[in-house]
């Protein structure tokens, strides 16, 4: 198979962790005979720096021609406490989002045995859980409009907004994950309050019967903020709109104490995207001490997500498996043990993988 | 003092709860020489069955002619699943605090050592931990209008609206509680992506310098969920608009393992109202176990915010404590020790009120 990959770093550790992730691919296709071209491409803070806008018609273009988006991340402490600055990264990423139509983002919530001491949950609550977060990610109060201020600029308005199909879509893809897994959706919502959400509940509920197979409960987004803390092993898939799933997934991506850990896919359109969840960690940007796993699991998801191709996939998460077993970790993991830098990692995973 | 309290029972344990709060209120006033008017009226699932409305008008008038409201829960399993019910005892909520204009929710987070081990976090994390959650109730989402849906149905739209005077007002209030405490703030928008979010950024980064004692921090909502289980104890008060407000602090309210135990206040324009945060528990309606100390410490707050009579608050509070030391406590707390009724929890914190 050839693969073409649109390699889009970013900024802070982004580049530093993306090179692992294409050491890993390279090694992946090595093993497996696939070809695969990479095409970089700019986006972020450093997009802006070069040409003025974080997500420029080249890189849109170089990613609308690849089968997969490889993605760092984006952000820069400059834009940090800004967010009436006229241009930013997260601007950039909104428009790829809507113009790649990146609909339905993908979170699996895991847990690493060697890790969990380190999640901020007690232990007897946390051990086990295995779900996975589903977020629409193109509709909603970050693309409803009318969006703006009066003209006296001292009234603010946003608008959320959902049609029947984009919520029959994700709902969809969030029942096949389920039906691959524990056959259970818990669908989130704030339908007792806001008319989004009972369209949101109506279709669920008409949707339901055609996926008998699968259990489906609903939850109101303030009992699932707290059901996540309180009985994380409850869930298998979870799926909710926009911006609840922005809260939501990032409450649910620190309690296995793994956020370096933890990759996620945005399934497409025009295209798939793939990118760890956490952020471009400026601090470390350059040092080569960023833990470089979460990128390393992205291409994983790459492989099965975006080629349907799950030996591949499980291969890399076996090498990651067994370079945590061996220690081969970065320093935030190493806790005063051995420590590996980001390039050591990713060296180590690709050798075990093309061994 | 005159004290003219309303109180509102509502569904489930409410009653019951409601019926401790009222005796130790009384235990109160005898103590400190004040008078107490208690009027009585229906609320919720209760007042649906006997009158066919939630909040019928008889009732808003007796809240009108309170200084506060005492409120116990509202909520029945059978409106549970079907939140395209005509008639529903939250509609009842949401109007009567519009109508009351009880605009800011104040919920303190607060944990008990002889608790702290049924947080769901880690002992280290959460010990200690003490802040102020501050949620604005009668704006956002829950109020914005045009909310429906297209003709067909197909499509279905919200609108979040903020206005100056009612950031302003809130922003206020905060900055009061935040001055009586450890003098900061921390305020929670998600102002890289939404108009309304912008407007509370820019009102509050307007209103800083005249609270120069204060240090006021930002944070998006989706960091501040992984904050509040990460590190509780960085918060003081914590200040944010309705919808994130209702989902952060249902999560900040189990972080402490006190869930039974946390009261709120709702500040209005017209009077203020004092209400566990726990809902209706109806499983255990009518069976005289259910945890009055929510309930018991609304009617602290009640002295404190509606009367402005710090020592009988505190009397309060050192009772609860006092009898939690003595091991005077519901079946949930008792953990296979031994366990008290409702009314004992609630006979023994007034008779050593007034004692
Ligand atoms: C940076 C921001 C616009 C973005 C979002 O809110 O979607 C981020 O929080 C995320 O979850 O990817
Ligand atoms: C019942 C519901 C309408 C209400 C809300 O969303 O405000 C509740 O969750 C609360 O927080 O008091």
């Amino acid at each position: 198979m050839n693969l073409k990959i649109a390699v889009l770093a970013g900024d802070g550790i982004g580049p530093e962790i993306m090179d692992q992730a294409l050491k890993v691919t390279r090694a992946v296709c090595k093993r497996f005979n696939h070809e695969a071209t990479f095409t970089e491409a700019i986006t972020g803070a450093c997009a802006i720096d070069a040409v003025g806008d974080p997500y420029p018609p080249e890189t849109h273009q170089v990613c609308m021609a690849a089968d997969a988006v490889l993605f760092g991340a984006i952000g820069h402490p400059k834009y940090d406490n800004n967010p009436n600055a006229p241009i930013r990264p997260e601007q950039g990423l909104l428009r790829m989002r809507k113009q790649l139509g990146l609909y339905g983002n993908i979170r699996p919530v895991m847990t690493f045995p060697s890790l969990i001491h380190k999640s901020p949950l007690r232990a007897d609550l946390v051990e086990g859980a295995d779900f996975v977060c589903i977020r629409e990610l193109t509709g909603g109060m970050y693309f409803g409009r009318p969006q703006g201020r009066s003209e006296d600029g001292n009234t603010a308005y946003d608008t959320c907004v959902y049609t029947r199909e984009e919520i029959e879509r994700i709902l969809h893809l969030a029942y096949r994950f389920a039906r691959q897994r524990r056959k259970k959706l818990t669908v989130v919502d704030k339908a007792n309050v806001i008319a989004t959400s009972r369209l949101w509940r109506q279709i669920a509920q008409e949707m339901a019967p055609q996926y008998p197979d699968i259990e489906t409960d609903y939850l109101f987004v303030d009992n699932a903020a707290m059901r996540i803390i309180q009985w994380p092993r409850s869930f298998d898939v979870l799926v909710t709109e926009n911006l609840f799933g922005d809260i939501l997934t990032d409450e649910a991506s620190v309690i296995t104490g793994s956020l370096g850990m933890l990759p996620s896919a945005s399934i497409g359109i025009h295209t798939s995207l793939f990118e760890p969840i956490h952020g471009s960690y400026p601090q470390a940007a350059g040092k080569n001490i960023a833990n470089p796993v979460a990128m390393i699991l992205s291409a994983a998801l790459m492989f099965e997500y975006a080629f349907n191709l799950h030996e591949e996939g499980a291969a890399i998460r076996q090498a990651v498996n067994a370079s945590l077993e061996a220690g081969i970790v970065t320093e935030e993991i190493a806790e005063g043990g051995k420590a590996y830098t980001t390039s050591e990692v990713g060296d180590w995973v690709s050798e075990y993988i093309d061994s």
